[in-house]
């Protein structure tokens, strides 16, 4: 890599990004399978969503964004067409890990610079990307408070 | 750019892993000014930690990261040391967010690729680096729950 290419020069390259994604799914995954059946879709504290719902939401904006990695389109979901039980939840979880497998690696590198056009505005592929891993990392957190407060202890944070 | 070199394409560029973080450390900011003080420190669900503990964690390990993308090196920091009050905490985080500025975007390139030795065990750089960023947005959503249990909107989590 010659000097003038380090200002690009990579902090996470893409296959660095799919492995962390990768880690926090599988994490996410554990957090869904952790809750009781009963308590997945309807218990919440301070008057939020249930874990459900947000893990749901999750999967939707995660399946979308997978979606754009492999075409560049981002048509919106809809969002009320999601999984509604936790068995149908980790089944398309589990089918969308493998998308992501077969597909993530092979983005184009110009996708996480170019400017992408989405529902809810204008921005470079990488802050699009990058969102649905930090949403997924801030609803699955409130998802532990959930398994706190329901005394079920959550699964390792630091574990992937 | 040349085909050969595009296994190693960045998913996120420094400057974009740089700007990331600082999106995220301005609403941990806010979430961190938006605690009645005399919550910060006391109120928790779930038996868990107050947030102002987990927040004075988010930024000892913070500075450690900081300190890490700027000499190489991880020196354990002193977890009991950190900022004991709200306006301490948020005296300490301006001073870190004024260090980052001044040296994320040096980083060296071979920081994140390179393998690392931190006290918790060997990593490569990327992602000893985006696991502080990780961590602070898993603690600050429990801050999110927090906040809801305590009758106080939370930023949106959306704006950086």
């Amino acid at each position: 890599m010659t000097v003038s290419a380090l200002p690009t020069a990579p902090a996470l390259s893409i296959s660095d990004f799919v492995s962390h994604w990768q880690g926090h799914r599988a994490l996410t995954r554990r957090v869904i399978a952790a809750f009781p059946e009963e308590a997945l879709f309807t218990f919440s504290v301070g008057g939020m969503r249930p874990f459900g719902v947000q893990a749901t939401e999750i999967h939707l904006l995660s399946a979308m964004t997978v979606q754009a990695m492999d075409t560049g389109q981002w048509p919106e979901p809809d969002w009320a067409a999601g999984p509604a039980t936790q068995a149908e939840l980790l089944r398309e979880w589990d089918a969308l890990d493998e998308r992501l497998s077969q597909v993530g690696a092979g983005t184009d590198p110009a996708f996480f610079s170019a400017l992408h056009t989405l529902p809810w505005g204008n921005m470079p592929g990488w802050v699009a990307t990058i969102y649905a891993v930090d949403n997924e990392i801030h609803h699955r957190a409130q998802g532990y408070v959930y398994l706190r407060a329901l005394g079920v202890e959550p699964p390792a944070f630091y574990e992937r």
